[in-house]
């Protein structure tokens, strides 16, 4: 690896930082706290005191703007969660080095390939496929007809890419995805037959979009399945036909998006959580983890539960629901006094 | 693509439809609404007013058999959603071309293959494999040993089909599913260790049957784990050991349905909903999504939850839910205005 | 396959099993009730009386400790189930036939490979990668950069394992399941673009691990995402960075575990379970399927629900669920008739 030396206060600089201590150190890579060795820049996410600092042999520490402590050198900003994530990405950013296209590759015919490209061993590229600049392909990918890909992008092992889908630039798709399978549409006959509706449409993924492992996005009936700019999408994901996930969001594992649904911009669905066919979901909405969202929902709310609710309140009724056995018992307890008090009553008026 | 062009009173018979308006019509091809141009078909599912028809271009419509319009070229129809794939699927239907095997596959001995086949590069087939005519195989499937495959089917990108599973025809497997994967069955020794119990059944998938992208069907431990004629799969769904899916069931992406349990025909499964193990679920049982079912279901009926109650009933307890923290306070009032009550009556039969 | 005719004695001893019957008796095959022929073992695991064993031709049967039946040959075990597994496996065992690196297998620079050993067609092996005795690599699978694979490891088709991840031994991998992608981690700016943070750990699994088809096993973000010796991991499973799951652990069907979540030994999650990140969940813990954990669990514990909870209360709270619409109606019903009582009770004090 290339060696990347380079002064504290220039790091500072890439992070809006402020250095404390030696601003004439150099930094030669990043580490967490209990790996770092001389040279190395680490950070602390939380902590607000130095004791974690004492047992670190990092040469700097990326800390919070409020953190205070003497005899380290540190920079400070407002989130070492990313500033150490910028830092290292510094650090490991290497030039690309093209590979070329291995021999056991097999390319159709028609294709428009930029040289600068690394297609690995049996991987299948169909006809009329473009490949941007800095492409890396791994071993086992197959790239369908007239798929378009663009500059910056890693294809992984053994991910299937449908005909006709579109990627941007920068997309990264980790092994085992399939972009482009058919939508989940059927027309059913009165004996209770399903006839395939033709999925004719493509999924188009913008730049700077992230998709785990084994995840599934089919091509639209019509028309587009959009994954929008800098979205990022965990493993295990089923994104259906005709959705739309708007840009930045996040599909934490596991979750699935039903058909015509649209999510707006930093979107977050948690693990394992799903949504409901031809939704509108807003802005910034989070939903938790294992729920369900059924119905339109605005934007900046937060939602939990099958069916999704406000999330505090959720979260109230979630902690009654373990308690339902005392409610209940109280329920028949009172009604028994209940109707006690009314026998009673109806006693002592009948008797006034 | 071929010229299918054809009258439009031809078309109508295929659907069961009468056409009203111009019957020398002459049509070429179907589109949705508001992509259809001149010569093209186009249906409207749900309107019941000639409004959508307006900024259309299509040239006819497929409409209900209520729907009433003048001044416009219909077929009207009983289900203009079934009758539009019926049609789009007449003007897309090709005429197979066989490719051949190409060179890159690898072909093991002894297999049983129709001349009239397109298999992909890349393509690894075992030994004593059966392959129908028209058979299409994509790249970086992997076909096992002794696998039968019917006529007509298309076993997508990066498909693994393991040992001796058998496909009937006019099957569809989308890219990265596996079908004849082990399964899970283990037996525990008293130290907690687990003894694999071997998988000798098989995969038995019936004609056209249709399975998405990523989806797992485990071989039967014993016999055969056994998906139905018609019966459609959506992505990332988990068949285990033994299951039977009976005929044109439904089930949705990331479904469940654990070892040995046996669905009827018609029977819907929606999105993350569950089965547990060894349970039989009667024909046209509906299963919300994200529910689970334990326990044996009849048949025709409607389950949501977990576990899975009467739909309507959970509806309503559902609803309740959001409201147990109001539900609950009413409760604790009550509580302390019976309390109050009981010692104003104790105290009154102390008086009287 | 070899004949293994054994004493019915000699396989008593493999099980510690009793003989009763004919000790005499030759076994050349293990069958389920149903299918099993002369010559073979067959097995009852619940059954207590000889009803089932008329029907079948079996030449004896494993049965538990306390099952009575004269006229028949049998071996009594504590556990039938699992006796009848160490059987199975005992006649259904082969010699490896070592099938060498099929022609077209691509194997990079630099590797450690045995010489028994079966390398299927079309597989992708990269550089410097070991693999150790008796290792069968089905068709398709990619093996990335310095990936270690103990002896007795079999890959299966279209499997994915990135770069420097270490298989121990007897390790089953079923096909398109892919080990090392990256985890799920990124920091979020200040306009709520997500940047990635580099994912610099492996994948480490231990001996006799099994994993199912389509699962995902992220690599640490730093250090390692760890699967402990003898757990079965079930189909479509996801596993985040960093998680440690213990020695024996079951993870069934479409469960999920978030990043740097710890499980002990011997701990169970049925399907489509999940648990939050940062938990610790002791040994020998419980999760009932569709459940989520959030938040420490000890060892031993029974988990239900979402969030999860004591399972014995879980399974009271959710029958009461079901019956909520009837405890609103009885709570209205005495919230009323308490008003008529405070009112009357209130009318008696003032005429007092």
């Amino acid at each position: 690896m290339e060696d990347k030396t380079i002064e504290i206060t220039e790091l500072a600089q890439m992070v809006d930082g402020e250095v404390i201590g030696d601003g004439s150190l150099t930094i030669r890579g990043f580490a967490p706290l209990d790996t770092a060795g001389p040279g190395e820049i680490s950070f602390l996410v939380k902590a607000k005191s130095a004791e974690l600092l004492e047992d670190s042999a990092a040469a700097a520490f990326l800390v919070g703007r409020e953190f205070e402590a003497s005899g380290w050198t540190l920079i400070r900003v407002d989130n070492p969660y990313l500033a150490a994530a910028i830092i290292q990405n510094y650090f490991l950013a290497e030039p690309f080095v093209a590979q070329g296209i291995h021999k056991t590759a097999v390319v159709g015919p028609d294709c428009t390939i930029d040289e600068q490209i690394s297609i690995a061993p049996l991987v299948v590229i169909g006809a009329r496929v473009r490949i941007g600049a800095r492409v890396r392909i791994d071993g086992g990918a197959v790239i369908g007809d007239d798929v378009s890909i663009g500059e910056d992008c890693w294809i992984k092992a053994n991910v299937s890419i449908e005909h006709g889908c579109e990627l941007g630039a920068r997309v990264i798709i980790h092994p085992g995805t399939v972009i482009g399978s058919d939508g989940y549409g059927y027309a059913t006959d009165k004996l209770g037959c399903h006839v395939k509706r033709p999925q004719l449409g493509i999924v188009r993924i913008d730049d700077d979009v992230e998709i785990g492992a084994n995840s599934t996005v089919d091509r639209a009936t019509f028309g587009v399945t959009w994954i929008k700019a800098g979205t990022k999408i965990d493993n295990l994901v089923q994104v259906a036909h005709n959705v739309v996930v708007g840009e930045n969001s996040l599909l934490v594992a596991q979750v699935g998006i039903s058909g015509s649904t649209i999510l707006g911009r930093n979107v977050v669905f948690g693990g394992q959580a799903g949504a409901a066919g031809h939704q509108t979901i807003g802005d910034r909405t989070m939903v938790a983890g294992k729920s369900a969202v059924h119905g339109d929902v605005g934007p900046d709310s937060r939602l939990s539960g099958v069916p999704a609710i406000d999330g505090q309140r959720w979260f109230k009724a979630a902690t009654l629901f373990g308690k339902l056995p005392e409610l209940a018992r109280d329920l028949r307890r009172m009604k028994k006094e209940l109707a006690r008090l009314t026998a009673s009553d109806q006693a002592g008026s009948d008797k006034v």
